[in-house]
């Protein structure tokens, strides 16, 4: 039942309040079927953890996580202004169209793992001239807000209005997704000047100084890097945003595609269906939809810590433990892609391997310690 | 040309020190093309890494990686009745039936990357019962040198001629996958008792404490960990084993699979293919080749970070920096597998991506800071 004024948020929140907790009775089924396998109790590590924890969100213990599908959000940042990026904004178009050509680095890795590849233009600047989808290309959905943001320095980045239609963009990609059937879904960035934005969210909703939470984004120099927490300073200074009001800090310093990736995280949690953070912006599009709903956090999967020293601030604060430590700083979903290999290897490991007694293998004589993996 | 008493172990030793340093021209042209592709300078981080690596190795900066193999070896030890293990001796045997059966971790694994699977018995215990091979299963390669090694608490694990057969094994098992065509080969053990042989080696080897680098292997509980310190301690003092002196160690505290695997590395390292570590056992194994030629270090590729205390020793001895810390402590080559996913994930963004030039990227403007990625 939808309230007449009630948004499509507002019922995805309620969806995930009426979730409860992860479902430990098939957390529990899947342990113990790990510990029958033909190995040392908790030898697989991380691998093990994923198998419970996917089992947790989906209270499935043997959930398939075949259909699968990574989406990138595109949007430009009128900070991008300002001077803050290695990058003029015309690349964030430029890359929407290697994206559905099928030359970028996420077309690569997603289809290393079977994952379809979705681009959402929730607010690039330019216009994304009309080209044909390669074989390796992704697919164009057109749900522009607004041309870019404004100039977080000078007021608010967006409205209101227009931050929870964002989030909504990314709610109905997720329906639209699951309709064609989702098991899994990754998630990735694209927009010129937004590790800015990501910063400005992080050290607002976690409390810590811009210059803490502010790296080199695409290899900006220590000059350039000194001059970006300046600018963040600016912003917040400006717009002064409540903490607590999570939209309002979104329309105020966010973007557009971290809010369109806040409601992806949202409509995924809510139809639990696991979703795979990727690094940096999508940390805080997570810090984002943690602060709407905090059952959030244990409900979402942490691809790699990225190089941004941002990210790791917001895997503390979520609780979160990467998967990945690979020196990655792309964003485009390309970690989250990496992180599906893993998941993939869980799986195989979960449906493949043989039991102690139909491999007729002796079990452990002894104390046997089996250290609990991490989740 | 062989001298008439030259061992293949002596032929390959000359072959490796033929080789001469990394291939810096191929390693320049993989460099350059990753930064024309459409990311930020080194935004891929370890993935541009291995593929740099790759090059160096092989002297191709596009070389295939898609022939692979895992190659298990397995044997047994006499130590394992000082009751150093959770798991009885008959295990080993038993979990070889499972790898030609395609039951374990590695059968899942190794498939998941398209991987072949041999299994080398060199010296394991018990009969191997007449099994068919799964569709998922190993090959198995039989290459018993003794039916496991001696109790190296009472003396040398095996004889020198014993330790120089059971890397000749190794080197032979190289030669015959690269004769069926092999463009990357990842290694695993199995043994019980083996981590016990692996700790002593690398006590010896790096001058560590016993103490320092003996973990739980499968999950002996504290008293478990103290009593086979002590047992370490005790080989030791009854061996002496002379650190200079590589094969002589492997002789006197070693097993059998270490030493096959030690010739898996020489073999691969000569053959200019690259070969995958998985954990600790095998970094023993690369600790032994290093010792026997320094140059190996740099042409293998640490997969994963084991639980192992006595891992982080040798990662640190040979200068490696593992790929994956997953909290994995299984062997088998589950990690090497694992690390296979982001070899592929890596020759993909290779091969697959677009040039700013023919994507009609824009470049940076500006400074742009790439950090050189880790190798």
């Amino acid at each position: 039942m939808t309230a007449p004024n009630e948004t499509p948020l507002d019922s995805t929140l309620a969806a995930i309040a009426a979730l409860g907790p992860l479902d430990v009775a098939a957390m529990a089924t899947a342990s113990s079927h790990l510990d029958r396998l033909t190995k040392p109790p908790g030898s697989l590590g991380r691998l093990e953890g994923l198998v419970v924890t996917l089992a947790g969100i989906t209270g499935d213990p043997r959930v398939s996580m075949a259909r699968r599908a990574i989406v990138v959000a595109a949007a430009d940042h009128g900070v991008a202004r300002r001077g803050v990026s290695a990058y003029p904004s015309d690349v964030t178009a430029q890359m929407v169209v290697n994206f559905i050509d099928g030359g970028a680095a996420i077309n690569a890795l997603a289809g290393g793992v079977g994952a379809s590849l979705t681009v959402v233009d929730v607010g690039v600047a330019g216009p994304i001239p009309d080209v044909a989808r390669g074989p390796r290309g992704g697919r164009l959905v057109s749900a522009r807000i607004r041309t870019g943001t404004a100039d977080m320095t000078e007021g608010p980045a967006m409205t209101r209005m227009e931050a929870i239609a964002a989030v909504g963009v990314g709610l109905w990609v997720v329906d639209e997704l699951r309709s064609a059937g989702l098991d899994l879904v990754g998630i990735g960035d694209m927009g010129i000047g937004n590790t800015t934005a990501a910063s400005a969210i992080v050290a607002v909703l976690t409390g810590s100084a811009p210059d803490g939470v502010t790296g080199r984004g695409t290899g900006i120099d220590d000059a350039g890097r000194a001059h970006k927490v300046a600018v963040i300073e600016r912003a917040i200074a400006t717009n002064a945003p409540d903490p607590a009001d999570r939209i309002g800090v979104l329309a105020a310093i966010g973007g557009l595609e971290i809010g369109a990736l806040t409601g992806v995280i949202l409509g995924a949690v809510a139809a639990r269906v696991p979703v795979v953070l990727d690094g940096f912006i999508t940390g805080a599009a997570a810090l984002l939809a943690a602060g709407l709903s905090p059952v959030v956090a244990q409900r979402v999967i942490a691809a790699h810590r990225s190089v941004e020293p941002g990210h790791a601030v917001v895997m503390e604060r979520l609780g979160l433990q990467p998967l990945l430590d690979l020196d990655l700083r792309l964003g485009e979903g390309t970690g989250a892609a990496l992180a599906m290999q893993l998941i993939d290897a869980a799986v195989r490991v979960r449906d493949e391997m043989a039991t102690f007694d139909s491999a007729a293998v002796s079990e452990p004589v002894g104390t046997v310690e089996p250290p609990r993996p991490r989740p």
